[in-house]
């Protein structure tokens, strides 16, 4: 290897949707691991909506990215080179360790990852942190029962396309929202969905959820937010649950948007409305990853990858992907296994 | 008596606020009860802001008020003839018999009141639906925990003094919200609220709150909806819980209003936002009941009742408590005890 290790660091902080000149590509050399240390070898990043929060000097619920600042991910990589004791080299290993290309880590932020229970990009995918919030997100925050009908906005996205058919496979009747035909295709003929419509070509997303689910909505999953999650609350049916994974229609707004009210709706529905975050459930997580792991042996789950060749792509591929580019989960080959 | 059974009937939908033109005093024979009925003279009228909803037809999760109808609305009287077996002359019952002097029953919507425990007019207030609304309201959707901040709008009506001092007792640092400077003297000089502002007299609410709210808040009791609301979710801690009791600042529009969009927070806070309504805790509505009696001898609760003299006054009264001019619980004195 040559001794340069490519970062891509935060130039600037993006106004509305984030340009490729908000990301700067430089070069820094390898870095050599101390007692207790791990270096890693990035094979695939993942890019992710929540990416998109961090890039703003706004508070939320972990630490914005300062201007230079390399950007912050997850990885899967191989271990390098090792001095700390629960980690050798050629081990596959997944954590939260930036855009580059190597990184050093003290083990505390390193999962193991076993590369022959699955292709080791799902360990960034279904099942890494998109696949934990399809399913807690879904099982724990709505308690889907049989019969009930799901609705899932970002359908064909790296959560809402898991979401949809864990919902079906708890016997759920599933309606997907997602913003192309070949999505809508997708979750439909492809992962099972009983019933999609796209937002793009839809003027009236009422009437046509209200065609796509005559017995209203049990559950509804939302990645979204904005006039897709507006036009589902009056449809909601008595003891209704919601669960709020992500609002990307909003993260890319100068402005906060307005929106009708619509918590009356909680009151006459007695329905219920839940934010969640995936760490949450950390302590489950091994527990979904075997379930998940399980239906997709059998045959029940499938997932799509959408892989973007080449470090120095990351950004363009972030900045599609929060357009809505994507079918499945997005990530970035950056080096070989 | 004379054989004259005043009624208040709905004579036009309201737009907007409700007017006088919107009820009609009429006069009918008073009835006589045939094999399992019960004939009921009303005592007290309950005027409740979900009757605004009635008035509207519009599905809901009750029936509304057709024109000509009787206005619905529960009612504290005294069984006048009776021929039902459990139903006994002089016998003093609640139930939902309508705005009007005289009412049939067949039992069904009739709760005997025990008049040696409470006055019988708290039987429409602090241990009737009102109190149930703020005992399951509050502790069954949030479960305060002491330290926790509670905040509450609409804090000096029929609930909302209520919720504040049940989480008071409950070991929570409580904030209210009205309208007046009366009502906040009420709540927190009165009551025990720990503070309190006046929203009518207040630039920014959000400023407002953080003043109050040092620490944020764990806990909001929701009566009023609109910008009240809307400045309370910025300052959820994690794990919030919002109980949507009421939205009645919305009640009254011709035009559902715009607000900003607040998802995203319930996301970064992993909040919960549920709305209810009080007959979901029906079965637990006597346990409820001794405990709010309990604490009432104890010292430890305390309610007011704001009685307005005289049956043709009940639509006035309803208005002025759809306007704020109630402090506690707002009931119309149709005839003796």
């Amino acid at each position: 290897m040559a001794n340069i290790n490519r970062q891509i660091t935060l130039a600037a902080r993006p106004v509305s949707y984030p340009k490729l000149s908000d990301f700067k590509l430089v070069s820094a050399p390898i870095p050599t691991p101390d007692a207790g240390q791990v270096l890693v070898r990035t094979i695939y990043l993942s890019v992710d909506p929540y990416m998109r929060g961090r890039m703003n000097a706004r508070a939320s619920y972990a630490a914005y990215v300062e201007i230079g600042e390399v950007m912050i991910g997850s990885i899967v990589g191989e271990v390098n080179s090792s001095n700390h004791s629960d980690f050798q080299e050629g081990d596959i290993v997944e954590g939260s360790l930036g855009w580059q290309e190597y990184a050093l880590s003290d083990g505390d932020n390193l999962r193991k990852v076993d590369p022959t229970l699955a292709p080791i990009s799902t360990a960034i995918g279904v099942l890494g942190m998109p696949g934990m919030t399809a399913y807690f997100g879904l099982l724990e925050i709505t308690q889907p029962q049989p019969g009930e009908t799901v609705v899932v906005s970002g359908a064909a996205g790296a959560v809402g396309s898991l979401v949809g058919q864990i919902a079906k496979i708890k016997g759920c009747r599933v309606v997907g929202i997602a913003g192309s035909d070949r999505k809508i295709d997708y979750v439909t003929n492809e992962l099972g969905f009983d019933a999609a419509f796209n937002y793009k070509t839809t003027e009236d997303y009422g009437e046509k959820l209200q065609e796509l689910c005559p017995d209203g909505l049990d559950v509804y999953f939302d990645n979204v937010g904005g006039a897709i999650t507006d036009a589902v609350f009056p449809l909601m049916n008595v003891k209704a649950r919601v669960s709020i994974c992500g609002q990307i229609s909003q993260y890319n707004l100068e402005n906060p948007e307005l929106g009708p009210r619509f918590l009356w709706h909680l009151i006459t529905k007695r329905a219920k409305i839940e934010g969640f975050l995936v760490f949450e459930f950390a302590d489950k997580h091994d527990e979904g990853r075997r379930q998940m792991a399980e239906w997709i042996k059998a045959g029940k789950l499938k997932y799509r990858e959408d892989i973007v060749e080449g470090f120095e792509n990351a950004p363009a591929a972030f900045i599609g992907m929060l357009k809505g580019d994507n079918i499945g989960k997005r990530l970035i080959k950056v080096s070989d296994q």
